[in-house]
């Protein structure tokens, strides 16, 4: 276990990059917006939110009833976050007006006792804390420290935090090991990453104490979730009446202790969640059973429970993991949320490990899943990232309700948007770590950062073509003189040779777990320019993999492609890439910059004679065809119509 | 529209073959009774029934709750029904004694103004006829008018029938056009095609009006459903409190009059038992608009829903059809219960019009899907057939859970044992029809039948070697001297020739329709030959059917084959079949007589360098393998694994 620490969120790094800075752009000028109006109640047309209602309730300035989902308040609190980071790399006077009267409102709704919720405060007062399996009380607490931290780290303001602090010293007051203390845990995990960070913003170790109970406590005997659930007479938050089951230890990932698991179970989301907590704790208390338990379960997801694209969660039932290589195209969840997670659990692997997998599969969820969540206008977002999709089947097969091919404005639970607003703000925490000896670069996400460094602090300039063009280069553009250190690339998966030249004279790295580790005296305008490979790649999947055992993707770089309706003749299954066909590059007409692949395919098609029969005795007639695929990222950007990732390769 | 009649039930065909005389002794010897039991609780670590105790209850025979679905009356019917059709081919003293003291019992039962159900008489006597869409009164009624006219038509004993008749006088009295009845009629679709026997047995034409009433109020606006949910204050028997939304009209085939119904939707089995009374309609009423839509509902299903086996309903919510080409291999439904509607529906359609398609299906769904339904012993049911099955993912994801790899002993919702064993211990209603001038052989079961043709009645013998050997003969064994007619043979379409001889010279048939007319002065002891084609047969999909597309399934006469685990290194997805495979055939081992296939296969192996990495660049390695097919009838019966219908072709 290295000593890697996080560089301090927002402090040091301004992302200036072709691909992600339009994101951020719209995540400023239009989702914050856009976010804050719908958290008002203010959109024409869409579902009301409901959160700023419920919080003035709460606060005793208005009249009314709770209205919305149990952690309706949630929202609030990821737009509140997402609303810091972008403070922290610029200041705006009308943002920082909004977070500050949000602060207000949210302090005032905050009871003397430091607890906050509307949902109990307003609509079920008598009842906090009896139903942490459904209620999501802790999840929704853990949402708001993580907004006061960041908004801390970011901007220095205390405004949020002080709340944080009353709420979490009233959490600790009511949970932990000691007599008369409940010994429960969340049913959607969150307060224990949240505690981490409050931990890293105030330096106050009991909040760390406090996530390693709630980490540690889960999946002990006798089990909380079913002792809760006789103690509140057998109901439930979600359906009416007596229930005749106990909420699922599995789902809730409280089957086993946590060191115990080495199988990714339950609600995705929340199991990352998870188990990015149990990384944090491994670093910070230096806990190698942590470590181990992380993992293995870092394993059981991209060895054997991942889709392609960086996508988690193969059912809708639940929104959970099933079993090892059970991974259906058509039907899988794979929500945009859930590859958040999985990032901030990869981030935390890299602060306790630098390993090159953890850094692709970073890249490969955010660059594919996470952007293909968001719409070009930041106005619509698909919470399901489907690895095929048919339109039709969609409407007329109630399995595949939840596949939709269309991104959908605003959701009445608007989970995945402002948890996207907030990754996007905050993108600049992924790029670099550092441990005084070390420059790790992670992500080729252009940008400028200030690391501090063995002898001093270090001002550098990322220049990047990723994910369209196979170079990037970093520039020393301030150092005090001082010792020697290692800039240490991550070599991607996707590129077979990694070229890489100091001021123009190639340079012999050091290869150490995927990354390349240049060491020397480094000097003030020293430039590192990175050749990449990019050409086009197939991918295979493991035979065990059985929804794609015989089928072909392709990647280029770190997006990996589909093939849609709007450039190649449906049914898309119908379609196969011959094992020879040469696959080329093309500029897009519609994506400024983007790179789509085109290659000659072949089309089944029925013998003309008997068209109208499902079953016939002769083979189908083999014609051949264009192939044009465009990068996941970008699907669903013009008209509704069939997608898919994988297709078949013919000889 | 010709005139040919059925063959009336029972009176004169007796099964004698090598395929299914095995069952349906399994069915008198093991399942009738077995089930007799069941319906009396009497199966020790079985979930009880509660059939005959519901019974007691109603008629005062002891104290009681009533308990089961609230269908639970129509497992006796169809037990009646099936004993009904044993009694009609044997006496038997014991099953005649236990028929008699059901009849008491329903007789006891049944209220004086003729109503009969037990649910409604038990646990809600004021809340008659209140929930039609969810509580299946006419339904019950439906099944208990089929066993009544079975019995009567198979025996001449009238107990059931009185019982009947004042229930459907009851039924008459309440529901109809004129003023005052009521404009409604049932949920789950059988007391149209049930009337219709009670017509036939009886002749009275008022049931055959009261059927179609049904049948043409179904889909009429206003929307009875929505109608009844709203009187009944938005309530569902299903589900506790106010439902949000009236039950789906698509769900019941009641979105639109069922003349303009151009698609098979909603719950597979309530559809194919409506389309059956309405090809009875057309039939007995000469109504051309009904045979109009009975023409595009059955290509609806078969040329655009049907599997490759005759199952039917893609989806297991709602038990339901889906779209056109929506056909999942590894979730679909297929019930049983469906594939024995269909075989009504097609054995309706051919005594409206002979064409040997119906024929076909009729067989595909018999020999495939209902013989899957049922294990070796009698005992276990698949009320769910797959097209692909993989145990691990049916334990560990939820949209897998209904798919089972082994058959289930009787469930709590007993509607496939009993509906199994009625359709088998009437199988000889479904080999022959004629029309006076020419007898219709439709399936090749080794039988004795007595037809009246022109001039007489004749009496022949069928002896079949299928599904296993490639032959048949048909005997003449007495035909008084009389008029020439034609004996007109089904040419299944597995069979790419058909070698017809009469007593030894080769003869020259008139094909119209799929069917070869053999046209002649027949005298007895008359042979015609039948030698048909058998060797396997690949199976292609329709290019639109995504799920199967690039892939093959084997045929050999009517039997669909499939993979199993047993045989074949699991996963099978990773196996795939070359295009130039011989495919040869070989006896079983454990199914005596039974033909199994084999073929040199391919199977995808992951190279072994990186065996844990779930997506690699470097392709799979191909391996050549041998491939063991057994007919899909027979899978499940050895040990519980993967099994797949279709698989790859390779070149």
């Amino acid at each position: 276990m290295s000593d890697n620490n996080a560089t301090k969120p927002g402090t040091s790094v301004r992302v200036e990059d072709g691909y992600w800075t339009p994101y951020q752009r719209l995540v400023r000028n239009t989702v914050l917006p856009y976010q804050w109006e719908a958290l008002h109640d203010r959109i024409a047309g869409a579902e009301p939110s409901r959160a700023i209602a419920n919080f003035r309730i709460a606060a005793g300035l208005q009249e009314g009833r709770f209205e919305g989902f149990v952690f309706q308040d949630t929202d609030l609190y990821k737009w509140l976050e997402a609303a810091s980071y972008q403070l922290g790399s610029a200041f705006d006077p009308e943002l920082e007006r909004q977070v500050e009267e949000a602060a207000r409102l949210i302090g005032a709704a905050q009871q003397a006792d430091g607890y906050l919720n509307t949902y109990f405060t307003v609509a079920e007062p008598g009842k906090r804390w009896t139903n942490l399996a459904d209620c999501h009380e802790l999840y929704s607490a853990g949402h708001f420290i993580e907004a006061a931290a960041a908004r801390y780290s970011c901007t220095g303001k205390t405004d949020l935090l002080d709340i944080a602090v009353k709420l979490a010293d009233h959490i600790d007051f009511e949970f932990g090991p000691e007599p008369g203390k409940l010994r429960g845990y969340d049913g959607h995990q969150e307060i224990e990453l949240a505690l981490v960070r409050l931990y890293e913003a105030t330096g106050e170790r009991k909040y760390l104490d406090l996530a390693g109970f709630f980490i540690d406590e889960r999946g002990q005997k006798p089990d909380f979730f079913h002792l809760e659930w006789e103690k509140r007479g057998r109901t439930s938050h979600w359906h009416p009446g007596v229930q005749k089951t106990p909420p699922s230890l599995h789902y809730h990932q409280a089957h086993l202790p946590v060191r115990e698991q080495e199988t990714a179970v339950g609600h995705a989301v929340r199991a990352v969640y998870m188990y990015a907590a149990m990384a944090d704790l491994a670093r910070l208390r230096q806990d190698e059973g942590l470590l181990a338990a992380c993992r293995k379960l870092w394993s059981s997801i991209v060895h054997k429970q991942m889709y392609v694209t960086g996508g988690i969660g193969s059912t809708p039932i639940g929104e959970a993991f099933t079993i090892d290589y059970d991974l259906p195209n058509d039907t899988n969840y794979s929500e945009t949320c859930a590859s958040i997670g999985l990032i901030f659990f990869a981030r935390r692997m890299l602060l306790l490990e630098v390993s090159s997998e953890y850094g692709d599969i970073m890249e490969l969820a955010l660059y594919n899943t996470v952007s293909s969540g968001m719409s070009a206008d930041g106005k619509h977002y698909f919470y399901v990232n489907p690895m095929e999709a048919w339109p039709e089947a969609s409407r007329g097969n109630p399995g595949k309700h939840h596949i939709k091919t269309e991104r959908q404005a605003w959701y009445g639970c608007a989970c995945c948007p402002p948890n996207a607003a907030r990754l996007l703000s905050s993108l600049g925490h992924y790029i670099f770590t550092s441990d005084n000896e070390n420059l790790y670069v992670h992500l080729y996400i252009g940008s400028e950062a200030e690391v501090q460094l063995v002898g001093g602090k270090a001002a550098i300039k990322l220049e990047s073509g990723i994910p369209w063009k196979p170079e990037a280069s970093l520039t020393i553009t301030d150092l005090p003189a001082g010792n020697p250190f290692s800039i240490a690339l991550r070599m991607p998966a996707w590129s077979s040779t990694l070229r890489l030249e100091i001021n123009g004279q190639e340079a012999d790295p050091d290869i150490r777990s995927g990354y390349a580790y240049l060491y020397r005296r480094w000097e003030q305008g020293d430039v590192i320019d990175i050749g990449f490979a990019m050409e086009p790649r197939r991918i295979y999947s493991h035979p065990q993999l059985r929804a794609d055992v015989g089928k072909v993707a392709l990647q280029r770089g770190p997006m990996i492609f589909c093939l849609e309706e709007a450039d190649n003749e449906a049914p898309l299954a119908a379609l196969s890439l011959p094992s020879v066909s040469e696959i080329t590059e093309v500029p897009s007409e519609w994506s400024t910059g983007a790179v789509l692949l085109q290659a000659r395919g072949e089309r089944l098609r029925a013998p003309l004679e008997e068209e109208t029969s499902l079953y016939r005795h002769s083979p189908p007639v083999v014609e051949s065809c264009k192939l044009t695929f465009v990068p996941y990222a970008l699907w669903g950007n013009r008209r509704s119509g069939e997608m898919a990732v994988w297709l078949r390769e013919s000889l």
